[in-house]
């Protein structure tokens, strides 16, 4: 019998201009969120991309399977990940998984954050998700009424669930 | 076979009397949450009845089915939902989810928040959610230790997670 | 037909120098968190151990099965729990669900929080998880990007999934 394993993933990003940058760094770009790049939104921060929604669903992937999280794969001890993306590093998850033994069933995730507006992009950001994925990721959105670092739009969360499965020996 | 897909929800109200409201909005009313209504509680705010565990429980569904979320189907561009209640939304959720082809399986709504005390009415939350969904409304309750906004009494949060299945066409 | 139930857990604890406690209460102790003693790192507050990774498993498995929750199960009502380890309550939270009529597919956790540096005791901390619940209890770990609560080292919080499965009647 095929059994499921859940996991879960959560994933926060600052803004890059919330934080107090020395001099040269934290050079304007776009924004990076679900495998989309978002044109006149405010950058996240971070080792990567800073794309939070892709990140958040690499974790619930590792979570589920039981093989390490994205510091253990991805982490500033693998510069080769540095800058990338989050379309890269969620084909990258996959990779793992199914090379751990896993088929991927589905990924979920959830955005909390005052921008961007996500509902007129929904359909392109699940179809690069899930491209990468090799499997259904779909992406839902919301704020926080106003309320925590994502109300006072220093940063987004994310939070994922994933659903795999141990592959048969054959 | 029957393959199961999992989702996430998160969604965070504030406390109507938190926010600054122009002179005569607001009118004093109750609490509604977990699809009851609570007494002398204080009331959350929003677009709707602001029943977080009843919303999250809604997302949690529509992201499982990937079928847009909250915004998609009770937005502001859809004004027969304002002032709707958690159990009416949750009942119309279920609805969309079902047409899209989809059983449901369970859902599961864990509260961050102070107030209300949820523990002497968890059963009757529970009856209410899963009667309006047509299965199974799980809901757990605790407190942030006095941390974040959930802490200084300002809103809360309620996290759900959901299993649908897709139905075999038949 | 086995049909699986997910439940989701989140549980906070704020780290118990960030209180204000009368003199001579909070007496200096070390970190528990997913099992395991961190000699050196800051304890967290709480009626039992605080240890949020444990407790977020328990809200979980508690979640999916619809039995409840921690306070239910381990509040202050029930002072045999006072300072408990994280451990025995997973085991107990594990005893209360299958004897429910439930299996314990697996539990997912996701730790937020500036420390402890979690990636060289995952092992350990899987294991020592996995045992008390019988199943496959897995941690992974982020930051919140210097946001929050977390991230001004206040205190931490866990999230968590689970799958159970209700047991055949025979
Ligand atoms: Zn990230
Ligand atoms: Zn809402
Ligand atoms: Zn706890």
């Amino acid at each position: 019998m095929i059994i499921p394993l859940v996991g879960i993933g959560v994933d926060v990003h600052a803004f890059e201009d919330a934080l107090e940058l020395p001099e040269g760094q934290g050079t304007p770009r776009n924004l990076w969120l679900a495998g989309l790049e978002w044109p006149g939104e405010r950058a996240l921060s971070g080792h990567s991309d800073g794309d939070a929604v892709a990140h958040a669903a690499c974790d619930a992937l590792f979570s589920a399977a039981g093989v390490g999280d994205l510091g253990t794969h991805f982490g500033t001890s693998r510069p080769e990940f540095k800058g990338a993306s989050g379309v890269r590093l969620l084909q990258e998850a996959a990779r793992i998984v199914r090379d751990a033994g896993f088929e991927i069933g589905n990924v979920a995730v959830q955005f909390v954050g005052n921008r961007p507006k996500f509902g007129p992009r929904r359909e392109e950001a699940n179809r690069a998700l899930s491209d990468a994925a090799g499997a259904t990721v779909t992406v839902t959105a919301t704020t926080s009424d106003g309320l925590g670092y994502e109300g006072n739009a220093q940063g987004i969360t994310a939070y994922a669930t994933a659903l795999v499965y141990r592959t048969p020996a054959s």
